[in-house]
């Protein structure tokens, strides 16, 4: 397998406009500053962190959100504007307010931010950087990646994704990207990620499709167990393609395909982009009973340092996954488990097999890695997808502030 | 504070003999095999892993333990005997038995391994080891450091202490000694910990105050999340000392007050010397309604890789702190939240503070970091101890099993 990235060959939707641009936000002189903004109102779906300290920027995006409608979305890198308090919560206000304003279509905006926990956003920055990006916001595919570039902190390249949904005479694109790197855990979101689609879709039944694909996709990710204070996943759907998509029907069904596609390409990018990372590991639960416990199970495995080092090592330490799947709170028989890693098959229902070592070298010596684990039970199956764990990992979190 | 390791100020019980000695089952060559012996029968007791692959020592000695008398114990480093099936629990009983044999005393021996997952005993090595073992048994300090040094792993010391009891003309002393490192992070009991003492004790009452104890001292440290399949910690006590203790007495208090002092401080050598670490660090939580939601939180806090690479880079990142708060399962209000470094306060009540950098890399600067939470509510303390996380972690863990 390949992971395609920065995949080249994606379609921008009708109807949207996108800028990115340095606004000196973040230390390293980087792009730090994006506007999405849409010709027309889009219908919006979000889902946002579960983190108790929720930032500013998912406070004011949730209120903006329930008017079902928006016109596109402004979001920096380099602070996060969480543990900010009543002058953080103030400034995400202004953030969305001035990209309304600068953009010029009206309609309210939502707000992402991203970057060092508990220091204020540098306003006078980040205003004149919301005026900048409204000057060259275009609807060309050099604004779509200097927006994809602009979201970034410490990934090391764009995480993009699109997909065409053909029907009749209507055609319709999905285009995503998001960035990941580190403190990243899904619950219930996970991350910034940005979808914009051209079809024609009532914001209620979007958020229901948006909902169930990411539970399936950024929610099956994890790069170090820790759940941001930030995660924001987002799509806006402008309608410019004239295809309809309602609820219940075949539109329905391929729209949500399409949209799964679309964010299962980014978990994979934003799992093997995780900082340090040198892998993309898979991790596949059988016979778990249900879609959320096999995926449990799963995270479970994805978690662990263990694991983790061991696979960075090329070190088929398989009784590592054994143990993660022990600590797992739910039931399962030790006895019916069986453990694969690539095509070897290590552990058979209970009792280790003998390993081949050279060829368990030649596995784990790949850039993907896929470990399967069957509980034995008659169906409930997941995947989740991690990255390996480096000396790198350490050395950028050792020094993320400074 | 200082952390006194090796402590080589300890005092030994009376009617104890140790031994450990070179089986050649670890590939290093140093001590891996180790015996415990008493000279009559003990009241014991023991808590062990939850990891549901539960290693087959971890059976056999949970099955020793219903006598509730025992009179000795046999431990290995180098191989887990864990997902090793029906052969791995033969030999785990193997062992007990021959440790019961060669130490000529008669009675149940409790078993313990540690080392590789999912890799049979080399029964051959074993055998000969206890023989060995049993040969050089010694009531001596000696003896007793011997031991403590051939239940290591990736240990870098030996973890010891002691307390002494003394009431009207008996005196009594508990003496323990534990293996930590990597794959530690408690769930009821943890690790590998053996405490002897020579007061006198019924079963019952020893492993309702040593099952307090544990929940206060080991249940309260991690390195690294990850709950090993091995984890056991036994106490033994042979009434050699003539000092009696009775439940409900003020003897039942001291001698809980003298135990909790022993394990807390092998708690505390554990996470100082966990894989790769550097600093020892101390999350205290108070106002969170109960022991057992403070110790969830501090836990969080202990067990976040940011928070710890943090630490270990000098980075006063005190967002990391609140992310990881932040993500407990647990209802806090965010607005009461507090957060200490050391002597300096850097969030209040929901609000960041400004932070003195020179003042704050001072304080990460020491061997000893000390993280204060309060979250608001009128009562709920308590401690967790952790240890930094740096490059060493994932190069031990990258390679361990070759």
């Amino acid at each position: 397998m390949t992971i395609a990235y920065p995949q080249m060959d994606f379609e921008l939707p009708a109807g949207f406009s996108w800028a990115g641009i340095k606004a000196s936000i973040k230390k390293n002189g980087k792009k730090d500053l994006g506007l999405l903004a849409a010709e027309s109102p889009c219908a919006a779906a979000a889902t946002f962190t579960q983190n108790k300290f929720c930032a500013a920027p998912v406070i004011v995006s949730r209120e903006a959100l329930k008017a079902g409608h928006v016109r596109g979305v402004v979001s920096n890198a380099g602070c996060a504007n969480a543990a900010t308090g009543a002058e953080g919560l103030n400034n995400a206000r202004d953030m969305a307010q001035s990209a309304a304003t600068e953009s010029g279509g009206g309609g309210d905006f939502l707000v992402c931010s991203t970057g060092v926990i508990g220091v204020q956003l540098p306003m006078a920055k980040v205003q004149k950087g919301i005026a900048d990006a409204a000057a060259v916001l275009a609807p060309t595919r050099e604004g779509f990646l200097d927006f994809a570039q602009s979201i970034l902190t410490t990934d090391t390249r764009e995480k993009i994704a699109s997909a065409r949904l053909t029907m009749g005479d209507k055609s319709a694109v999905i285009l995503g990207c998001a960035k990941g790197s580190g403190m990243i855990y899904p619950r219930m979101a996970t991350l910034l990620s940005f979808a914009a689609t051209d079809v024609v879709i009532d914001p209620a039944l979007l958020q229901q499709i948006f909902s169930r694909v990411v539970e399936r996709s950024l929610n099956c990710m994890t790069v170090d167990g820790d759940t941001s204070t930030n995660d924001t996943a987002i799509i806006l759907a402008n309608g410019a393609s004239g295809l309809e998509i309602w609820a219940g029907s075949y539109s329905e069904r391929v729209f949500e395909e399409k949209l799964l596609e679309v964010m299962q390409s980014l978990a994979k990018q934003l799992a093997r982009d995780g900082e340090g990372a040198t892998k993309l590991i898979e991790v596949v639960v059988h016979g778990a009973g249900s879609f959320e416990g096999a995926r449990a199970f799963a995270l479970d495995v994805a978690n662990s340092n263990l694991v983790k080092t061991a696979i960075y090592g090329r070190d088929a330490n398989w009784g590592r996954i054994i143990m993660a799947l022990g600590n797992s709170n739910l039931a399962f028989a030790p006895a019916n488990v069986s453990v694969k890693l690539g095509p070897l098959e290590l552990f058979h229902k209970g009792t280790p097999l003998p390993l081949d070592e050279e060829a368990a070298l030649k596995t784990l010596s790949q850039e993907f890695i896929r470990i399967e684990c069957d509980l034995g039970g008659a169906e409930g199956s997941a995947t989740a997808w991690t990255c390996d764990m480096t000396e790198k990992y350490i050395e950028i979190n050792a020094s993320y502030r400074s």
